[in-house]
């Protein structure tokens, strides 16, 4: 078995046992220098936190272990495609590669909503099923200047 | 001033006290029958969590208060409009309504990849930046057939 396989596979595990304990069939773990750093699973309904999923969790545990919010050299072995929350995580992460097994139309067979929410993303604001409406931009944006005028920033 | 702008007000409030604590300049409040359960602003850099933005803070408060994973009849106020990340928290905490301020297009304007992050979700996996590899689908299916098999599962 390749390397990857193997983190693959430790990924597939989790998402077995999640399930076996009540949670998503969902795992991820994330891989630095050849070593798992970080292994998460499915905690939505256990944590009452719909944010919880794998990746997002996997990705808390490595920057919280490596003391950074910066993850490049860093690898994700998800056993499931991400959604566009872990997705969006992923790249906010700095992560350097994704590896995935199921995709999000296998999910969507079992009843998750990952496929939906990528239909969704691709729309207008105004075709989207959650009402998105903008108000208020000129006083918003003043935050965005104070950021820019700001000269101690920590970027990200 | 309408109920719904003082709301973002108060987002927009917490977007600019978070530029002078060192934070990103971004608030967002959570609103249920009317009155703020939940308050966040970006911790990114403080919290060392790249997952860490004011929507999902701000939803992972307003979840543990009510100790529940769905968010069903509560609305969000977001100073900037959602990344994608933010963007399927909001879906998979079925909120009912996103206001926001800022679009992705002004905060690529100073510096931030929102919109970068859009552009690559639209992207075959072959076209993105961060590599999107496909392994061992297979194995993972198993997982999800135990989901399907099991009785007693939480939905969510």
């Amino acid at each position: 078995m390749k390397k990857e396989e193997k983190f693959m596979a430790e990924a597939i595990k989790l998402s077995r046992e999640s399930v076996k304990n009540g949670g998503g069939p969902f795992g991820a773990v994330i891989v630095k220098d050849g070593k798992i750093i970080a292994k998460a699973s499915n905690k939505v309904t256990e944590n009452h936190d719909p944010t919880a999923h794998a990746e997002v969790n996997a990705i808390r545990i490595a920057a919280k272990e490596l003391e950074t919010f910066n993850l490049e050299g860093c690898e994700i072995y998800t056993s499931c495609e991400p959604c566009p929350m872990c997705f969006g995580a992923i790249y906010w992460a700095r992560l350097d590669k994704l590896y995935f097994a199921n995709t999000k139309d296998d999910a969507k067979k079992i009843g998750f909503d990952d496929s939906f929410i990528y239909e969704e993303i691709a729309l207008p604001h105004d075709k989207r099923s959650i009402p998105n409406i903008q108000i208020l931009r000129e006083e918003a944006l003043k935050a965005f200047q104070d950021w820019e005028n700001k000269e101690d920033k920590i970027e990200y």
